[in-house]
């Protein structure tokens, strides 16, 4: 078999002849960066072949090098097979990198009432006269502490196990942990000693990206260690697609171990940062997308991708955390958060119950943008959620120099109306590398705001403007010079990229829109719009309605609240008694499939236009781009 | 390390040097008889060494073996050390045999109300219209057929995961098992089809000696296979003490596992007598005593042998059958009966519950002997029981021709009053290899009517008889001659025998009177006395009664219920409402330590007479030896 060393950390690794570099660097442990899922489309996985043989077909991948890059060795990893032994750079571009995850909780107030209880017990020992069991002896110890009815409390096995020994050796003084699961009471620990203040749980985010762990005391709610980590299935495909196809080909065991991994790590970081034994986290809550969960649980999510698109389960799930492979306290539970369908999971439930709109009166609209969108209209009493696939290009993918929210990743733009110079942060302040979402959602708004595009995303060429010319196909505005950025090009936005941008907005305010058709209501009657995930977080609240992502009402009610599936998870260790809260949740809402929704296509039509062709939709925008035309023609 | 040849097999092993023959054995897979735990007290072991190097004290072990049998070869097993390459033969009698063991239930009529079901269910299949989830579509389905409410069953994960594939490929045509389990209902099964008619649970009697197996249907109740076994853990000590010993110097793990080999192997003989497939028992009960459960679970039972005897855990136990490593249905269920103390097993419970006393207003007295002896007197309104070890001299140990129940064991004796000369019959009608427990009561209550001993068992010499005559140490009684036995030797039963038999038959009767003493009543007040146990089942009443075995009552109220433990376990398989009866039955039990109780030792003093030295309590085995003598002083 041939041998491919990497450089620059020469980490070898041997594969079978016409293996792929990409299946070389993932089994030599690289967690390499597919967005398309190895489809050769996306050019991340770009590695520098430095000797050996290979199969690579430049002339079908041309576009994604130039020749210069082409003579350097550039090709793409997932589309190069290997012929004999090789030396293969991997340039950092392509490795996954630490990004910027949100891992702050909204902040909503939590009450805290945990499903986890610790008991410290001074027992007396047996005599001849009293001669019960070890078991009955603790049990009533805990009831006579004021916790359960010594018959009310199940232990499993392996706690009853440890029990003769623990409390011998203890000295009779021990420590006996209660869960509330469904069902009942059960046992889950007897520990030597008073360790009373040790008790946390752990709220998990299970993200098809991403993976958000806090640890929380259960004793006073306080966050005690947070961690995130990748969610390491990135190097069996990046998009949710990609990763169901690759279990249908025999790999959910696979993924399965790698989401298991990717929360392990994650709590690691956090049990660290904590300076916490994970033996003591004693309930683990997971919210995550009705795939992800299920390929958590090895579930077999095939069916959600084939009509007529069933989940296996809906339901909350319970089990023991190590029987999935959470390496926390040995009986702790796991409580996967319930699902509506096979597009609204758990991470929605979550940001409905974090935003509160499931306990109030006024109407509001949640919206989540991540790999895909789901949108939530209600309150109360009624709700409507639907979910779409607005494509990659929101968060930088199929955008020619989009990018992750990584180092480097231009997070924030402004145009000089005057001069059309742009003014950009990125993220760590580092030398500009390419384009994240909240970057292209202020370019597309200032494109517009300063007439370089017209509302149907046209670059107008008329315009003299070194900033604007003609790209390789279509024309392309330069937001920063080749000398500007570390990537040693001009970091442009082409119109196609444009047009992909609009493209996939259109899809989200028409899926609010024929929400708000379905409830029969009008933006007037909508209270409030809650952004959740970690896009939300970082987007221009005006930019968004000028653009027409969203429905425009006045931009002080447009909340962002963060992480919402991680918030939700929080909330939901702390507080047992919001356990229930998601369950109704999760059976209120009316799921409407897009497709089968005759309003649709029309709304997306129409929402193909910035920010609308209906401007009566945005009469603020309609103003605000008025007036920007005159003060660019008076320049 | 030496090798060990066994004869006639040629099975080898290799042990080193030093360690015993026994051990080398039991390596090599030979069930060895170690009645005696493996001291060097019983010679049930006995190997003959045939060639190699050994370490033997014959000065010690001198007792048990002739010059000739010295000069064969014969040694301990358990005492001899291993210096070399050895042959050694393992006589016929060295090795566990097959028993005689009671496989019969009682023939209580049952009333059939399990604690699982099954539902075959034709699904519809889901469409774009109706996206239910496939766990939700077959909840549904099985309210639907009348079974449980969709929202009140509990999946485990296991069987998720199962779902969808059996649904597909099964053309929506299923049938979905459904257990009742502490807490509530549990899906322990999807399966392609209707299987309706494959529905079968397993009772088991975990016997310190041997193991019961029942397989019984699930929807008539008929049995439809049985099995038993030899309890394999004897390898490790032939009582129970010995066991608990063995469990104590690191061997827990190797006891429950020898316990799950043993129940595994009837369980195989059942289901293949049957014709049935193991994975369609979907429930498994034990009745068991309180260590033997303990053991099976992987409970330590160490601290019921040391004061103050407390078991770890009494309540009834219930997990997965194969979280212990039971081999049957992936997700059927275990259940243990409960314990009252260390002494009061699950196997008593199961007796109590078969003998149908606990639902009783008349007050019955319940005797179990077997490797112990345990007695419960009482009715639906209370109940005392207490415990002893009656040494193990009415199953053949410590007897010098004593034996198990085995083929060749002389299990029926009578003596002509006149000539002396005694009638017997052996299991198998083989010839005489020893006397068994039943042979051994009819033997003294013989000599006792042919004044052959007095009633403290002395021997009377004083009688010219050629089978009466002075042995190595003590007088004995020739019960056969060496011509006609299996065993060229006489068969005899000592003064030493007889009193053995006597301690041990006056600890029950002490027992017996002690309950009946703190209950307040009188012999003429029991309507009935239940023998429980192989024993019991054998035993002849009215020699029971004759020697003192147990107060005397009318013979035709003295009631044997064979095996109460494998009756009682079918009972609780079969209706799952006997589960709540035993739970109350061991809760109302008040367990009489024995040694604590100070009427006791005067009990058992006066009941090492045959019957007793208070003749006023026997009135009609007084009147039966007064007539004897009569006859006997008469030839």
């Amino acid at each position: 078999m041939p041998t491919v060393t990497f450089l620059p950390s020469f980490r070898k690794t041997e594969v079978p002849k016409g293996s792929t570099i990409l299946e070389a660097a993932q089994k030599a442990g690289f967690h390499m960066n597919v967005v398309c899922g190895g489809q050769g489309k996306c050019g991340k996985c770009s590695v520098m072949v430095r000797s050996g043989e290979i199969d690579f077909d430049r002339e079908k991948y041309g576009d994604f090098y130039t020749d210069e890059e082409a003579s350097q060795g550039f090709c793409l990893s997932c589309q190069t097979r290997i012929n004999g032994d090789l030396r293969v750079l991997i340039p950092e571009g392509s490795l996954v990198q630490e990004q910027q995850i949100l891992v702050d909780s909204p902040g909503v107030p939590l009450e805290i009432n945990p499903a986890v209880w610790k008991y410290a017990l001074t027992l007396s020992p047996p005599t001849l006269d009293d001669q019960s069991p070890d078991l009955t002896r603790l049990l009533w110890g805990i009831e006579k502490s004021g916790g359960p009815k010594e018959g009310s409390i199940y232990a499993p096995l392996e706690v009853i196990r440890e029990i003769p020994k623990v409390l011998r050796e203890s000295g009779w003084r021990i420590t006996a942990t209660v869960a509330l699961v469904p069902g009942g009471y059960r046992m889950i620990n007897v520990e030597k000693g008073d360790t009373t203040s040790h008790s946390y749980g752990a709220a998990v985010d299970l993200g098809t990206t991403t993976v958000v762990v806090y640890i929380r005391s259960l004793i006073d709610g306080s966050i005690v260690g947070t961690g995130s980590n990748y969610n390491r299935q990135i190097s069996c495909g990046e998009d949710i697609l990609s990763r169901v196809n690759y279990a249908k080909r025999g790999g959910l065991e696979k993924l399965q171990a790698l989401a298991v991994e990717s929360i392990n790590a994650a709590l690691t970081a956090a049990s660290n940062s904590a300076g916490i034994d994970r033996d003591d986290v004693y309930e683990v809550v997971v919210a995550g997308n009705t795939i992800m969960t299920h390929i958590l649980m090895g579930i077999d999510p095939a069916y959600m991708i084939e009509e007529p698109y069933v989940p296996v389960v809906r339901r909350y799930l319970t089990t023991a955390a190590r029987r999935v492979g959470l390496v926390v306290g040995k009986n702790s539970g796991l409580f996967i958060f319930p699902a509506v369908s096979d597009f609204i999971g758990g991470d929605i439930i979550a940001d409905i119950l974090a935003s509160g709109m499931a306990e109030s009166n006024d109407i509001s609209l949640l919206i989540d943008i991540g790999t895909n969108f789901e949108v939530v209209l209600g309150n109360r009493d009624w709700m409507f959620a639907c979910a779409g696939a607005a494509g990659p290009a929101l968060e930088g993918g199929e955008v020619l120099f989009g990018m992750r929210a990584n180092p480097g990743a231009i997070e924030q733009v402004s145009l000089d109306l005057r001069t059309l110079k742009p003014s950009f942060r990125t993220i760590r302040n580092q030398r500009p590398r390419g384009l994240c979402g909240s970057g292209l959602i202020d370019l597309l708004a200032e494109l517009l705001r300063s007439c370089i595009i017209d509302r149907t995303g046209r670059i107008n060429t008329a315009i003299a403007h070194e900033r604007i010319r003609q790209g390789r196909q279509v024309p392309e505005f330069v937001v920063a010079w080749k000398e500007e950025t570390a990537i040693g090009k001009d970091i442009v936005i082409t119109e196609n990229d444009i047009k992909a941008l609009i493209m996939s907005k259109a899809s989200i305010l028409a899926a609010c829109q024929t929400l708000m058709n379905q409830a029969g209501i009008g933006r007037e009657e909508i209270a409030r719009i809650y952004f959740s995930g970690a896009f939300g977080n970082y987007i221009n609240k005006d930019h968004a309605i000028t653009i027409g992502l969203i429905p425009e009402i006045p931009v002080e009610r447009v909340t962002t609240i963060g992480n919402g599936a991680i918030a939700g998870a929080n909330i939901a260790l702390l507080n047992r008694r919001k356990k229930r809260v998601i369950d109704e949740i999760a059976r209120k809402i009316a799921y409407i499939e897009l497709n089968a929704d005759p309003t649709f296509m029309d709304e997306y039509t129409g929402s193909c236009f910035l920010p609308h062709t209906d401007l009566s939709l945005f009469p603020g925008v309609e103003k605000m781009l008025d007036q920007c035309r005159i003060l660019r023609e008076q320049s």
